[in-house]
């Protein structure tokens, strides 16, 4: 029985994305070969396989000659897909070179490689998508740097704060995710260890300093050259398995955002084309930040299978490497999906300034209290003016009338602008200043 | 762009198993337009549709008509995959039929139904794996009621035990996922509420009584009628969720035992047809537990996701929803690739009760000192007992002798029989009748 | 360097509870007591030990002799607190009967016992709170059976559905979550297996049928006889991880729907008495809400660790069994916290369907858009009632009129009481029927 | 009912740790009267508030007066300990200058920064203790740079490596943990924003340059200025949880490794003090491999709870805050605790050379049939010496001789040193060379 291939059907947060091509089975049986070809190209460059065979083994490493479910079907029995692979790709260059295929390597070797090749193959739209982002944002920040609207803590109006601000924060968070990430791929090694990490097998096959290996093997790769085999220092897992959930869980903020200030009573921003409902015609959902919020809740936890396969014993472990492929890939399926679509998120926002404004006003007023209590209590004398607010919050409810109203007919306040004091739009404090600042960064 | 399939290239544990069958993208577009054509026949069964509809919308929901790449790639736009499958299936349907298909239903209640029938289809074979796991254990148990090995805690040898008490508490634990899944497979529900969960559809559409739909709507699927439509209230993916990350975790247990017990040091097991290196062809490698292993590392978080997903904000979330469908087949399919490996690996599982026997005598006898606390404490006095015990445990290791040897030179032991009293496979407690106790668990 | 003590500061969700109050050191100490107690007492009642033995033990296993803090730091040693707690107790019990304490027993065997008994506290107090939370829901479900509010989906109005009907959702979600709690407490097993889980120990001190003492022992400490010593087979920890989170996440519902429905903008909800703020007097916050969900995030995790040590090697694993501890209590108390919260939660929450009403007018009755597609085509023919309900739903909005009100002007259209048929409040489906069946459940 | 204090009585991994003193209620106190000392003295020191006052409440933020069971109770109201926190500290400093406590502050502000001023106390420690085993290791790598052993890879042997690799890698690990530890810890910021993260308030009190009071404030609690307040941008708390995961999880490695090699049939490795066990008195267990193992067990989920946390709404989330406390915390005392106990481990770690030399030879001398399939193909040809060596393979096992016998009598192969060519010892290939590179590393 083979396993019928699965195209997405289930993940409209990741087909059909440029992380998504970089990470499928085609993708990978490419980066095995890759990783394959490169190891022979290497030791020719070293001296110690003939030039001819290095040809012969990367033209061989055609991917098109490789059937990812035949090797998935095969790779059962020694528990990896490399094991099928080598006895395809040593039949494929023939008798002659056939032995320089794969030689001192182990399967770890090749899959190590090859996942870190498809790793640094799949931030790089990654990372453009992100810097979509940053870029949307920067915008959105600056043209709304002093677009009021409610600050809201624990579901409630607060105080003022801007959109711009927001956006600004948002931004952060994604020059956030790009540092770490960019941090993460420009480090990605390859591995070459041999069988438990020694390189003792190139030795063997005559090479005077097998250490010189891993760094041609990395260069051959365009990844690094690792300190040591890393088999079972999985540093460079873990580091993805965290910036990748850092950034899953960046967007997954501006994904909150959008669809808590989206909803039919808020109204404050609206997706640029909300996706279609099959029951209800005039529907508009946030379709793009309920996908990115969806890869937000899963990301943790794929990261912490791998942060938890770190504990790995031996020289190669009976389950913990295992455990780390499948969820490796779907965290940069899934972060690069959400990055696309928190490229079109924000490249298409909808921002409402007058549902913001009208918003300022929902609670009578009492929105700026913690202003007046400052401001008047030099005036009124702390006490008095706590007494007050305190008194003047209950009648804006019960009389329905604002702040501003009640507060003018206190004598006292006369000589206060209490126009000025009483709108919300100008107590946005310093968001102004820190969407400058924060706009800076680059 | 669009994704190429996936063939389980990362997925030896899983790739080509039944229960991947039941759970790939082929299976879940066979799932929801069983979905959609059940719904069709429940309504004409119930007179709200013409039977020729249901006819032609049984008729027109053949999988192989449907594009599951197609379907994946258009379901980006609404955020699931049922609103592209809708409209291709009303094209297939005809223009007379067509309004009668997904009449009255929402996106959810096909999607959730569908993945239902998947579980309820994935659940069998992996059912039936866990049978044939629970019988092999079964005969190891009887067959090893007393062959005395060293039990181990915290890495060191403590006092003996016998295999089949080890192989008796393996199957305790197969039946424990084996109830448990059972339970939650003959409760798994059918999904119908319309849009918001209140039928109110279906009563537009001229239903009496609409509640009668969804009863019968379960019945052409062959799942449990709800009490209440689920569109938030999650209780069969969490029950899901927990059955399954239980059987992955027992099957764990057997894994790990089974990691440790073949290790080349200790040799006690060997899985029957051990998994071949590339680069050392001499290794045996213990592949099934390996990958059964791997799968209870992941099976935890996937589960976490799950349980996350129970706090679904409204009458359908944006994200919790979306985020439980791959992690709900990829448990499935996870936990099921684990009990085929299971069952092959009891099926097969080679004893080797001389090398058991052999490591009893590993710690020179002190393996039965709790014993001889207990026994020579009435001879000797509670004290003396202890002392000596302590002495003579110092001098099995520094003089390389049997504690049964020096024992044997102590005066006031002469009328012990101490033969029996230090031989460690005649001080196994209990084991045997704790085994036959735990095999005549059905 | 001794730990200060931790008294909840960092957990208003669960400091002060009764679920606190059942699983801190001071309880933990006294499970652990009791635990010993029952041993030699059990032991006592088959004849293996003196009555007077049995009842020093239990008169020495008081909690207040004993001290927390000096146990856990003398835990470190030997990895567990049972070592120190058997000398300490051992001492007080003196040089008679001092050998009767602890005897055949292993450190596991207590700890794992008492841990059973703290979760059997901590799930009372549980389990009552649930009551008062789904005794609440059924009250506010009867009274609101018919009290209409918007259906939201992907965070959009979709159509009408009633408060009666969310309640009465809730409330099944309680019920769901209060069947599982039940089952798993009504099976808490004790734990008895002796050094190696064989129970030879208590056949060295002249247990005629060691057999008979687990059951004896379960019945001294009211849990229930195990099947076979757990040591390794960790199936109730698993249960307990499932239920706790299931429940957390069932309250996290709960949660998620007040904090949206108590949001400034909407306020159909709010909490009988918001929590203040430091800094804005006026500010109601939503805290019993927020604290639930809290604890729903943590709860999926702390169960993943629990499933993640069913895969426990040997007779007592290193590391897995110690990796359970905290993270049980730790959900004990969140849950047992939560329940509190969401006890105090429903039977205060203020519903104002007033505010429904006017919400349901918000999308100028686009609300009721499905229905009309549903009963206008009958009239107009399928089509041109599409294409009618299209425009008009532009008009609604551009035009700033009610959808009843354009429907007016349509001829055709006049013989409908569109009064009726565009009234939200009358388009809630089978909300009450399914409400008053869901009460049915007991 | 007050919650009674716990004292770590689950937790011997991290109970009397230096992470657990900098982590308890205790210090919280201390460090919440600290951040809000440092506040007013900030706005003293920027002319917003009188000198006096300052002194005032640094005078009066004194841990010894504050009850911190006391503030947990009262923290439930609010949903956070810092409201009674200020009640008590405003009181404290009496009615002149109690108006300048916490002025313009929310709670937030308050807590953020406490917290991190206790991650960063309780980072020092633990950095210290990673110190510690960082020097172990390298003299342990040094002194065994050419002590061969087996490498083992899915639990049986492959070819040999040497013991002095395996630190290396081990203390590569540990130093990739101590230089993303000292990175997040550098980088700890301050928390200010006020009640919304616009520092609106200092501006009503006064301040001509609010922005200014975040670095002041910084200044005062020696953390570092932050661009922006990060009430809901998490990367701070998000940097904690990936560099504590790993952390966890790099000692977790070496805690495996440890674990399999000093298990009683292995032995090439013990712990310098193991612990004893309540019913076999001659039982040395590996307790501090086994705590660390259980740490790295944990720490994984309890990042992805720190992780979730990111896709926090709005300017204060309803949970998502409040979810990260106590994760955050036990984090910093189980990965403190590990790394106390790591330093302990790798200071005591007693190496066995003699039992691997012995083990080396377990495999008939199998272990070096890569070498052999390497030197023999050019003298016998390849396909010959593949046949060849697997019939040899065979015979060791039935025959019980070793290959090298075996080999001796093949008359092609008597011109090669086939001592030297089978000595296991001579196979460790460039694990010297890496051992030296790695140890360059500082």
């Amino acid at each position: 029985m083979t396993t019928a291939p699965d195209a997405g059907l289930l993940a409209p947060g990741w087909a059909g994305s440029p992380a998504a091509d970089a990470t499928d089975d085609r993708a990978l049986v490419r980066a095995l070969l890759d990783a394959e070809a490169a190891l022979t190209r290497a030791q020719a460059g070293l001296g110690l396989a003939p030039e001819e065979a290095a040809r012969a083994v990367t033209e061989a490493a055609d991917p098109a000659r490789f059937d990812a479910s035949s090797l998935a079907e095969r790779a059962r029995g020694g528990g990896n897909p490399v094991i099928p692979l080598v006895a395809d790709l040593t039949k494929a260059v023939g008798e002659e070179h056939g032995p320089y295929v794969h030689r001192g390597a182990t399967s770890q070797d090749i899959l190590d490689s090859a996942l870190m090749l498809v790793a640094a193959r799949a931030l790089e739209p990654l990372l453009a998508d992100l810097g979509r982002a940053e870029r949307a944002l920067a915008r959105l920040a600056a043209e709304h740097r002093d677009t009021a609207m409610p600050g809201r803590t624990l579901t409630q109006h607060a105080v003022p704060t801007t959109f711009g601000l927001k956006a600004a924060g948002w931004r952060a968070l994604v020059l956030d995710a790009r540092d770490r990430t960019t941090a993460v791929r420009s480090a990605l090694p390859a591995q070459l260890g041999g069988a438990a990490g020694t390189l003792a097998a190139f030795g063997a096959y005559g090479a005077p300093d097998p250490l010189a290996l891993p760094a041609a093997y990395a260069r051959e790769l365009d990844l690094c050259a690792p300190l040591l085999p890393w088999h079972t220092l999985r540093t460079p897992v873990a580091d993805l398995a965290g910036c990748l959930a850092f950034a899953a869980g960046a967007l997954g903020k501006i994904a909150a955002d959008v669809l808590t200030l989206s909803r039919t009573e808020i109204g404050e921003l609206a997706e640029g084309s909300g996706g279609g409902s099959s029951a209800m015609p005039h529907k508009a959902n946030p379709v793009r930040s309920t996908l990115i919020a969806a890869a937000a809740r899963r990301a943790p936890q794929l990261a912490a299978t791998l942060y938890g396969s770190l504990a790995a014993e031996d020289e190669r472990p009976a389950g913990a490497w295992h455990a780390e492929w499948e969820p490796l890939r779907d965290l940069l399926r899934l972060t690069g999906g959400a990055a696309r679509d928190a490229a079109e998120l924000t490249e298409g926002l909808q921002v409402r300034p007058e549902a913001m404004r009208e918003h300022l006003a929902l609670t009578h007023g009492l929105i700026v209290s913690e202003r007046l209590s400052a401001e008047l209590a030099p005036v009124l004398g702390r006490a008095r003016a706590k007494a007050l607010l305190t008194e003047l919050a209950g009648r804006t409810y019960t009389e329905d009338r604002s702040l501003a109203e009640l507060l003018a007919q206190v004598p006292e306040l006369k000589g206060l602008d209490l126009t000025a004091l009483t709108d919300p739009a100008r107590y946005t404090g310093s968001a102004g200043a820190l969407t400058d600042r924060a706009l800076e960064r680059r």
